[in-house]
């Protein structure tokens, strides 16, 4: 299997690269050649890449994907009315089969809007892996752990099978972390015996960090710490990778704390906006060198999982919050989007940019939209103007998932039919 | 001309009306007929509304559409930086028939992101009525005029010339107000003097109002009072409906002597993001009764046009600023992007909702997209998942200007070999 991209004007998000006219060479699951011109060979696939912008696919860094089912279902409440009289007593009706409908609807979305990979969050994760497994995106899969009550070791125990079961299958577009949900719903003990299992096995976590005020105050009367504080105090940064969610109520201490961290903050600003949570200190961790990624979270909050809207709102936020329209400028919040999150998906190492070596992980834009043209700036173009349907080409692992918009690995007739049996089924009377 | 929308999914944006199946009957420009089944006749053009959602088109309350052939050119700088040495430099380079092609491209983004009227302030205006006259779009014309030096009284003429020539025009697709640019480019001699025009010719008035913190302290350094307290002391709100663009820095008293003016506010978020100005106080506003629309600014700041960016960022900012998700809900959005800024047009008794007798400006938004399903709440898909690409067709006046993505008084590329050539000289060596 190989594929040649011919005429493309190429974003590489390689250091000091500015964008330029070429081909880019596919071969099996890796890109092996980006050059001014590429001679086609007997068998390659010939993609047209004129008036075509090719740039590494974006790595949504933090996903909840079944809660699609539940799109515009709590729309406009109150945070606790969201959670308590809509989400949870939805999601407790949702049954596996519901699970991997729900996870399918979300890639759909994410492969159509330009994302390649996703970090997820949430229960019945077999039924989420075999999702991914058939559709052909890439990911890395977290068995959420409310230790809220008692379960003799159950959700350990899912946790530790996810892990086993699914960690570098296919082709390893499949990883996991290990998912303590939160400082709130994780008592130190739980959460200390989950950090010495990920230390243990050498797995990365993944955990909501200080999403609301209300977090925060619970912490305090609990703990008279930030939630921030907790976690460090309960060992979490010493030895392990943490993909850390939100992070929007961080003192300027806090920040400290985190500096030199392994792995990062997925940026959330869509879903924090909507929840009416709060700015991320995002240009404060930059200074600090922490890693940041930009993630949708679910759509029963995001409600959309267009990463070209997160890369607009992040930006927005930044440049609203310090009245300085300089702040978080279009090539940063790009290498946020692909770099970054990768570094957070752990995958950095092969995903994020385009070079030969890496994995074929990459969208065509079609610039030849009046909202994308004159082309003065490309990155302004991406950052401010392209939105998720501007995505022509959708490539995971040298495999074409959507081709001139169309899902290759997806029946949206079936989909749209299996999803909307089973989302009026869950919500029916709530 | 007679056109059958069948079976769609209408929001009609009347009061306490729900989303219904039906069809709509268009006859020359408007609408004759909104029911749940309706016969063909000989001659319509039947348009398929299965997974299809009608509702007005969207009115852009705030626009300066030449700037298009800027796009990108200048994202990422300092306010003044911006204005003084890209904008500026740029601006004064364009030709007439630069404008021309400018509100093409312009024009051809809004009708394809479903946009069917928007309020435009610029100069060379009879080269943008052309624009507008061509396309088949709805537009309420504005020269805008900056009285910081002596110019024998040609801006004020060829304000009247505008209104002279091209009010009413098209079958009234085009109307015109006076516009003063802003109270920190208008002394209170020539303010007072358009102010009159207006009145004597009962001609409405377009301003920017308090769009950054500068403006503010310039407005008090020069008076003593705020941009408000100079514009109602000249006299701006007594006779006159006046499009008071931004609005961003108002204090609680502005708001209040604003209670009761004829006209409103068009609020421009993705503008305001942009640029680091700040959050109006929207909710504040709709608390005291003034009707406060949607507009996108110029291409130059917002870079986007896509109103539907517009309704998600009024949403999110009003949610964020009160730290509570329930601000600002998805009805009452749409509603401003529709209703409220066809009051800010003037045209609100034939524009704005789908009714019989009402004009023909509306849009079918394709719903078979795995990011607007399931459906659970069709005005929160709208307000917080739809963007511009999802319209799949768009009518005004009766006449299809865009159908199944296709522009049909446009040619697409001409416009961009036009505006590639163009915004490529404009903006040499600046």
């Amino acid at each position: 299997m190989s594929i040649l991209i011919q005429q493309a004007t190429i974003l590489t998000m390689q250091d000091n690269e500015s964008p330029f006219m070429g081909d880019i060479r596919i071969e099996g699951d890796r890109i092996v050649q980006i050059a001014g011109h590429i001679a086609v060979q007997p068998g390659d696939d010939v993609l047209d890449g004129r008036s075509k912008l090719a740039m590494p696919g974006l790595v949504n860094a933090h996903q909840h994907s079944p809660m699609s089912l539940l799109r515009g279902f709590s729309d406009d409440l109150k945070l606790m009315d969201w959670l308590d009289r809509k989400m949870l007593p939805a999601e407790a009706r949702m049954t596996p089969e519901d699970i991997y409908w729900g996870a399918k609807l979300c890639i759909a979305e994410m492969i159509r809007s330009g994302t390649t990979a996703f970090a997820d969050m949430y229960i019945h994760m077999n039924e989420i892996a075999e999702a991914v497994l058939e559709t052909g995106i890439r990911a890395s899969l977290t068995r959420g752990m409310v230790f809220m009550e008692e379960d003799g070791g159950r959700r350990l125990k899912e946790a530790v099978d996810l892990v086993q079961r699914w960690s570098g299958k296919a082709n390893g577009r499949i990883t996991t972390m290990f998912g303590p949900h939160s400082p709130y719903t994780c008592p130190v003990e739980p959460l200390r015996e989950v950090i010495a299992m990920a230390v243990r096995d050498d797995i990365p976590l993944h955990i909501h960090l200080a999403e609301t005020i209300e977090e925060v105050q619970k912490i305090h009367s609990r703990y008279n710490m930030t939630p921030t504080e907790y976690l460090v105090e309960a060992g979490m940064f010493e030895q392990t990778h943490v993909l850390l969610a939100h992070a929007v109520h961080l003192s300027a201490s806090d920040v400290r704390r985190l500096k030199g961290m392994r792995g990062g903050v997925a940026h959330n600003p869509v879903s924090n906006l909507k929840l009416g949570c709060g700015i991320a200190p995002i240009e404060a961790m930059r200074t600090e060198g922490i890693t940041v990624g930009l993630g949708t979270d679910g759509a029963g909050s995001a409600t959309t999982l267009d990463m070209f809207e997160e890369i607009k709102a992040a930006c927005w936020l930044q440049k609203l919050d310090y009245g300085d329209p300089t702040r978080l400028p279009a090539p940063d919040v790009l290498h946020m989007a692909t770099r970054g999150s990768a570094k957070l998906l752990s995958v950095h190492d092969e995903v994020g940019m385009l070079a030969p070596g890496y994995k074929a992980d990459l969208i065509l834009i079609d610039l030849a939209k009046p909202h994308l043209q004159p082309i003065h700036n490309v990155e302004s173009l991406v950052a401010y103007s392209v939105n998720g349907a501007d995505v022509h080409t959708t490539i995971v692992d040298g495999q074409i998932l959507m081709r001139d918009r169309k899902l290759l690995t997806l029946d949206e007739d079936e989909l749209y039919r299996e999803v909307n049996v089973r989302a009026k089924r869950i919500v029916e009377g709530i």
